[in-house]
C-alpha cells in the first residue's frame, strides 16, 4: 500500500513550528508497511487543502491528515472534509461525554465551541481521542476500485500520537497481509557515533547482501539508536533475520546497547531499582533538576526515587549535603572530590541505598582552560564505596543537560548490573 | 509572490529524519513578502519529482527546491531539474576550482564522484556553497506571463542556509518591492484556548475587514500563542497595523499574556528576579525537577536560583522542608496547606527571598475521586505572606509537568508584576 500525509496549518507555512507530525507518522505507516510516496502541506485554506485531498485520494491507499481540528475560527478541516466526503456534521454523543468529561476534569466551563468539538461527519468512523478534545476520523476511500482508508487527526502532537498508535494503526495492520516492514532498534549510549560505526564495521556483516536488510545509525543527544529494517513476504522470517542482525550487532557493541525497545535508559534503571529493592536520592549542580525530572517521569518512580538535592550554590552543596567548604575551596566545586562528596552527602542525608551526583559547567560562560565547557564529573555513592567519573561533553545547555544525565543514569545502570565502567 | 517549498529524499519518508529545512526556508521567504502556499516532500523518484515540479511551477513564483545534489547513486535531483528545464550538464569551473580547494582543504583524496559535483545544467545561475560541494542553481521559470524564481539547494541543512541567506535571499529582496509580511505573536497562559478565544470575541475588531490581516491560536501545553499577521504593501503601515492589533489584544485578554516576543516564561521571571535582586528556591512534588530545570536552562540563573527540593517522599517533605507530619496525616501530601508549608519550608532552609512549591498528582496512577490525576497546589512564600492556588491540569505525565511548572512560573511572575491572580 501506498500513503500520503498531509499536515494543514499556516504556522507551518510560515516556518513559526517544525513539522514533527510528519515523521512520526511516515515512521508508523512505515511500520505497518505503508510505503508513504509524498508529504503536503497547506494552509487553513478550503481550496488548498481540498486540492491536496483529491490528489492524495488519487495516488495513495492510506491518506493521513493532521491539523485544523481545534475549537477556533481558523480550524476549518472538519468542514472541509465533510465537502469532500459530501457529507455532513452531526452531533456524536460518545465524543460529547468524552469532551463533557475532560472539561469537567479541567474545572473548565462548558462553551458552545466545546460542543462544536462533538460535532463529526456523518459517515465517519470516530477513533477516540483520550488526551484531549477532537476525535481521529477515519472514512473508506476508493482508489482503482480498492477500499483505501482515509483519516483524519488533531495536529496536537500528543493527541495524534494517541489516536495513531492506538486506534489507527491496529485497524490498518488488521487489513495488511503478506508485505512486512520491521525495524529493530538498539539503544547506545557512552560512544561517539564514528566509533560505534568503526565497531561495527563492515554494514553487509550485519544486514547481509540479499538487499532485504538496512542499517541506519540515528545519533542523537542521549547516544546513538542503530535500526535495522527487514522487507520480507513473511513475518516469522522477517523476525528471524533481524534477530540475527541484533545478534551481530550485540556481539559487536554490546557494552554500548542499553535496549532492544523502546525505553529510556531512566525507565530501565527504574525496573532494575524495583527489583533489586534499592532507593536512591541524586544530588545536581550542572543538570539543576534535569536527572531528577527524568527519574520522576516514570510512572510509580516514588517507589524507588526518595528525594533529589538541586544544590546550585556553593552554600546549598554544604548545607544540604554537608560538603565540606575546604573541599570546594581547594578544588572547586566542579571536581572529582565534590561530585564524591555530593554523593555521599546525598546518601547519608537522604538514608538511601544509592545516591548519584553531577557537578560541572554546563555553559555557555563559566568554562576556563582547565575546566572548560562540558565539563562533567558524575558521583557514585552506595553502602561499600563512593566513586566518580569525569566526562567531557559538548553541546549547549540543553544538549549538555541531556548528556549529563544520560552519563549519569548509564553509571547507574552498570552498577546496578554489575558492568564494569 | 506566492511559493512553494520542495523536499526531496527517501530519508523523510520513512520519518528517520525530521524536516526542518521546511519551516527555516518558509520562514525566510516570508521575510521578503513571498507567501508560502505548500509544501511537499517526495522521494528521490524521477516521475514523483517531475510531477512536483510540474505543479509547483504552474502554482507558486518562487519554487524552493532542496535535497538529492550529494555524490551517491540515490542523488538524482540535478538530472531531474535537467530534464525539466530541457537543459544538460555542463562542467563549471569555478565550482570545480571551489569544490578542488575543499577537498585539499579536509585531506580527502579526488574522486571522480567530486568532478561530477561540478556539473551544472547549462542553463542555470550558479548560486556559490562555501560549505559544502554541491552548488545552488536558479532558473527562471514563466507563470501567467511573468517571470518566477525556481532554485534547487543541497539537503544538508548548513549548506542550504549559507546558500539561501547569502545569494537567493539578496536576489529575490531586489526583486521583491512594496510586498510586505510581518507577524507579532503573543504568549498567554493560564487560559484555555476557548475560553481565549470568548475573550477576544469578534476576530474583526483586532484584524480589521480589509483582508490585510489574520489571527490564529496557537495551543501548546504551555499555553495558547496569539499570532497576528499583516500583509502590506509598506512597511511602516503593516507596523501601524500590528501594533493596533497587539493593544486590542492587550486590552481584551492582557492578564494572561506574558510575552510579545520570543521569551519563555523562566527567562522572563529571571529577568525580573535579577531586576529585583531577589535570590528563589523551589520545593518539588509533582514536578519532579522539572520546574528546577526550566529555571536553570537559563544562562545565568545562579545569579538568582539557590537551591531546589525534590521532595518525593512525605519523609523527604518533613526532613527537608520541616513540614509538619500531622498536615500530612490530615491533609495529606497533595493539599493546600502541604503546599504553604512546602513553600514556607523551603524559603526558610534555604534563606532566600522567595519560594515555590508544587505539590499534586501527575499520573496516571494515584487519582482518586476527591483529588483526580491532575489536580496542582501551587505554594508561594515571601517575607510578607504564604499563599496558595489550586489548579486542575490534565495531559499524560509530561504535560502535566509541563502544565504545572507553566502555572508555578506564572503564579511567580504575577507576584514579581504585582498582577493580582
Amino acid at each position: 500500500m501506498t500513503g500520503t500525509i498531509i499536515t494543514i496549518g499556516d504556522e507551518l507555512l510560515i516556518g513559526q513550528v517544525i513539522n514533527t507530525n510528519q515523521a512520526f507518522i511516515a515512521e508508523q505507516l512505515n511500520g505497518v508497511g505503508v510505503y508513504v510516496t509524498s508529504m503536503v502541506t497547506v494552509g487553513d485554506n478550503e481550496s488548498d487543502i481540498l486540492a491536496a485531498f483529491h490528489e492524495a485520494a488519487i495516488h495513495a491507499d492510506v491518506v493521513c491528515v493532521t491539523g485544523g481540528l481545534g475549537p477556533t475560527h481558523d480550524d476549518i478541516t472538519k468542514t472541509v472534509v465533510c465537502k469532500f466526503f459530501y457529507t455532513e456534521l452531526v452531533m456524536n454523543e460518545d465524543v460529547l461525554a468524552t469532551v463533557r468529561a475532560l472539561m469537567n476534569r479541567r474545572n473548565i466551563p462548558w462553551l458552545p465551541s466545546a460542543e462544536a468539538q462533538a460535532m463529526v461527519p456523518r459517515s465517519c468512523t470516530v477513533l477516540p481521542n483520550s488526551v484531549g478534545t477532537a476525535p481521529g476520523m477515519m472514512f473508506r476511500h476508493t482508489r482503482h476500485g480498492k477500499k483505501g482508508y482515509f483519516v483524519v487527526l488533531p495536529g496536537v502532537p500528543a493527541e495524534m500520537k494517541q489516536i495513531m498508535t492506538e486506534h489507527f494503526l491496529p485497524l490498518l495492520a488488521k487489513g495488511q497481509k503478506g508485505n512486512v516492514v520491521r525495524h529493530l532498534t538498539l539503544k547506545t549510549t557512552g560512544i561517539p557515533e564514528s566509533l560505534l560505526a568503526q565497531k561495527i564495521g563492515d554494514v553487509a556483516s550485519v544486514t547481509g547482501t540479499d538487499g532485504t536488510m538496512t542499517l541506519a545509525f540515528l545519533p542523537g543527544p542521549r547516544g546513538t539508536r542503530l535500526r535495522v529494517t527487514v522487507r520480507e513476504s513473511d513475518a516469522a522470517r522477517a523476525d528471524e533475520k533481524l534477530a540475527a542482525a541484533g545478534a551481530v550487532l550485540q556481539a559487536k557493541a554490546g557494552a554500548f546497547i542499553y535496549s532492544s525497545g523502546s525505553e529510556d535508559l531512566e525507565e530501565l534503571v527504574g525496573i532494575l531499582l524495583r527489583q533489586k529493592k534499592l532507593k536512591i536520592a541524586v544530588a545536581e549542580s550542572c543538570t539543576g533538576g534535569y536527572l531528577a525530572h527524568r527519574i520522576t517521569n516514570v510512572s510509580g518512580a516514588s517507589d524507588y526515587f526518595m528525594r533529589g538535592y538541586v544544590t546550585y550554590s556553593n552554600e546549598a552543596k554544604i548545607d544540604e549535603l554537608g560538603v565540606p567548604a575546604v573541599l570546594i575551596e581547594t578544588h572547586g566545586a566542579v571536581s572529582s572530590e565534590v561530585a564524591a562528596a555530593m554523593a555521599a552527602g546525598a546518601r547519608e542525608t537522604a538514608k538511601v541505598d544509592i545516591a548519584i551526583a553531577t557537578t560541572g559547567i554546563a555553559g555557555p560562560t563559566g568554562g576556563t582552560l582547565q575546566k572548560p565547557v562540558g565539563l562533567l564529573y558524575v558521583g557514585f555513592a552506595d553502602e561499600k564505596s563512593t566513586t566518580t567519573r569525569k566526562f567531557n561533553l559538548g553541546g549547549d545547555r540543553m544538549i549538555f543537560k541531556e548528556r549529563a544525565s544520560q552519563a549519569a543514569l548509564d553509571l547507574l545502570r552498570k552498577v546496578l548490573l554489575g558492568i564494569e565502567f
